[in-house]
């Protein structure tokens, strides 16, 4: 409710600062659901796909691979441990998950204000994850920097509309694989206030994240999570080893992890809709019970990335309306396990900004908000299937997702909403522009998007034909140039410099990936 | 259901058909909405709503201007009529119009394999309505002619995803207008075989358009519905003469008409969504009843078109969140009415088909779907808030539309959809590429974009970075050189030539618009 309150009670000011007309305006930390969630799938048949889950952990099981904790950890707990495949008994990941993990928490911010909620009816969005490279139109796609990364992180700082700061906006291809986990939680502490997500590529990366956010937050995180991490399966039906190395440090910590089967339809799962949600059930729900077997009651969120593949190549293909059914079904099966959700974003199978970008981002980001998801990662900048992040494509959506909490606000049913007495006091034939009523309510009366043309297609072309990538071009030049870095003690920021070069001496330049 | 059989039975060939493999593939007259519609306001807010809609039909009443017979008829039904003012006694309209029209009807294609149902779960998408201007990427922006208007009617019948013909596809400027109604009828017949809409624009175009169809059809229609037309509203609450005389020409032929207000909302209707849904069913309901007046049992459709407005220069803005939930409240209105629901499209404010265009368009594209619209206008080709018709535009939108069916669909639950034997005979970690379930719903498992690119970076690079709608420009033009004109009986066609030359030869060059 707070971005309600605040956009209803800021006025003019509050809203030009959420537009991002200055650096930064006044926290906006979420936006909140007050429509009831889309559903697509009938409690029947959620109740079969939950029992398909449940055969599948019964039957098949799922590989734990080279990891003999969770082995020890889930025979204790009464699963049937056979080598390193873990076979369930009918109801014992549902019973543990729904016991001890939290329905919501919320993730600390550097900056209190900046808190965000994580469940219930609450979306975070956070920008793109994972891309080795990067698309502008000046310079086109080349490989991240960690230049890159760290604009990336000004401009989500930047950004009202994202709530998060993420994790790998971008991966820093200059850093060696072993150390640029420090630089990138570096640039998310000193470069932003806004919570963000730790490394989960090995256990020593996962623990180097927790204590710079233990440095970060005074030196004693408590029982405070201050980070969310992407914990991703490596579907079918295993989890492996760094995957689930990170997630036991992250647990012990009590920081959050998203456990996220990824699957493209037809590769990593059946082709069919109720197919994918049956195995994403099963590997997610086998994900948080390792979790809560860890550290009872440490935050989860059952995350859903499903993406369609095409016929022709095998490439994966989004924006389709067969992965919005997946969001839809699997975001019921998440509310009914009482465990909040991640999925969705603005996905997309282009390499440019282009009308196929926008159509597909917004046909994978309408179900996003209508299916009721609680993390959005992904939200800004996806391009070609996430192997590169786009700073125009990064604007673009920032700005569609500036525009949800309208829509999730829903139909505002109060007097001054029903305008009753505008209607009833004016006669036919006779505009609305002037009335008291449209003049009390049209400051606030309609989204706007910073970066949409509106205008006559004569002033448009007289201000040069450009088209919203350009537009986007020269707004996120604008907002880099604006930036101004929020505060971070001195001490702290010595610390974790220190802390960073010791560890950078003491780790080979060479690693696994 | 067709489109499900038709898909399921289909196989490769019926597929390839309907992806416009063809010159045009087996009829496809409709997509049927298999999942829920969208609620955005509960049943209390709804009558709420219907409440202030009566009050406005009430207390202020609807101006039917320089009509007579409008004013007689409402008057004889028990309204009150004060001049050209009149106030409904409360629920008259509501009474008068679910105890008469239909809640569901056929509109008879030319070509019978081409009917479609209007109501109910069906969803038929139909072109643009209206532009003046067209746009391609060859020659920009222009004022639409006669042939543009012949290629866009040639264009939606090769579209497999339109399955009506439209009406005015553009405005053929190069046509006198107390004639250019003849031509545009006249492609409609002459050109494609899918249903059509009538000329609205006066009493005598839109009997014209009733003897061109029932030349068309063979010399008597009988009762039949050949034409469903465009009746707007001249809001706010005012119902003009030439709407109002064209609506009783359609009616007493049984033809049906689309009662549409159409609201700007903050010029024609107070700011607030509610606002607008209640005058916008206060103008339906005046509206709809008396074409009941003129024929009881006449087919009417309740349409809502709502844009919003530029705050700084107040004008019209599309795929905002507002419109949205206004679409998703008034369908909900409809729905209670029992009687079929225009709305939404593919709208948007850009001049041009780049990303804003389509991030708009595909946000009033899936609240069309998901909120049970029946009739679809301004499915594909909108450009600049309805000025241009786009050629890219319409081929990037009906690509889109393409994809609709799968989601209305729903999910798919049956033995095959759970894919619980591929489930649970296929082992951790091992993909499912080969298997016997993906081999055999691999292809029809996803719906396919004919424009998405999905191909590596190095592929599009190769093949030389071409975006979206420099694809759909090649697009357009190989679908029109492979367009085959439907048959077309050649007496039928010698008496609407004939019917056309003595009707122009009787209508003066120069008429009012």
């Amino acid at each position: 409710m707070s971005e309600r309150r605040g956009r209803r009670g800021g006025g003019r000011s509050a809203r030009q600062a959420a537009r991002g007309a200055g650096p930064i305006g006044p926290a906006v930390t979420h936006l909140t659901r007050e429509i009831p969630p889309v559903t697509v799938v009938a409690d029947e048949g959620l109740e079969l796909i939950e029992h398909n889950a449940e055969l599948i952990l019964e039957q098949v099981g799922i590989d734990f691979r080279d990891h003999p904790e969770s082995l020890r950890l889930l025979a204790d707990a009464g699963a049937d441990v056979d080598g390193e495949r873990v076979r369930f008994p009918r109801g014992m990941c549902r019973e543990i998950v729904t016991s001890r993990a939290p329905s919501h928490y919320v993730q600390h911010a550097r900056n209190p204000e900046r808190s965000v909620p994580i469940g219930g009816d609450a979306t975070v969005f956070a920008p793109c994850y994972g891309s080795p490279f990067v698309h502008d139109l000046d310079q086109g796609r080349r490989y991240a920097t960690l230049t890159d990364f760290e604009n990336l992180v000004k401009l989500t700082y930047a950004t009202p509309s994202l709530h998060h700061s993420g994790g790998t906006v971008c991966e820093p291809v200059d850093v060696p694989v072993s150390k640029r986990h420090l630089d990138m939680v570096y640039a998310h502490i000193r470069f932003s206030d806004k919570p963000f997500m730790g490394s989960v590529t090995a256990a020593e990366r996962a623990a180097d994240s927790v204590e710079l956010a233990r440095i970060a937050f005074g030196g004693d995180l408590g029982d405070r999570t201050v980070m969310t991490s992407l914990i991703n399966a490596s579907s079918p039906l295993v989890w492996d080893a760094s995957m689930l190395d990170a997630a036991g440090v992250y647990a012990r910590a009590n920081q959050a992890c998203i456990i996220t089967p990824f699957i493209v339809a037809g590769a990593m799962a059946p082709v069919t809709v109720a197919g994918v949600a049956a195995q994403t059930l099963a590997e997610a729900l086998a994900g948080m019970t390792f979790v809560q077997l860890v550290r009872p009651g440490a935050p989860v969120v059952f995350g859903s990335f499903a993406s369609s593949m095409s016929m022709q190549t095998g490439a994966p293909t989004f924006g389709t309306p067969e992965t919005a059914l997946v969001l839809y079904t699997v975001g019921a099966l998440a509310r009914r396990l009482r465990v909040p959700f991640r999925s969705g974003g603005s996905l997309t199978a282009s390499k440019i900004p282009d009308a196929q970008a926008a159509y597909e981002s917004m046909a994978t980001l309408a179900p996003t908000v209508l299916g009721g998801v609680n993390f959005v990662l992904h939200g800004a900048g996806w391009l070609e299937g996430g192997l590169a992040i786009g700073f125009e494509k990064f604007i673009l959506d920032a700005d569609q997702l500036a525009m949800m909490p309208a829509l999730t606000r829903g139909v505002d049913l109060s007097p001054n909403g029903q305008a009753i007495d505008a209607l009833l006091e004016h006669p036919p034939g006779e505009h609305h522009l002037g009335t008291e009523h449209t003049l009390a309510n049209f400051e606030s009366a309609f989204a706007r998007s910073d970066l949409a043309d509106n205008n006559s297609f004569e002033q448009w072309d007289e201000e040069g034909r450009r088209d919203a990538a350009s537009r986007a071009n020269q707004m996120w030049k604008d907002r880099l140039a604006a930036y101004e870095q929020p505060p971070l003690d001195d001490a702290i920021d010595e610390e974790l410099r220190d802390y960073i070069a010791r560890r950078k001496a003491e780790l080979p330049d060479e690693a696994e990936a």
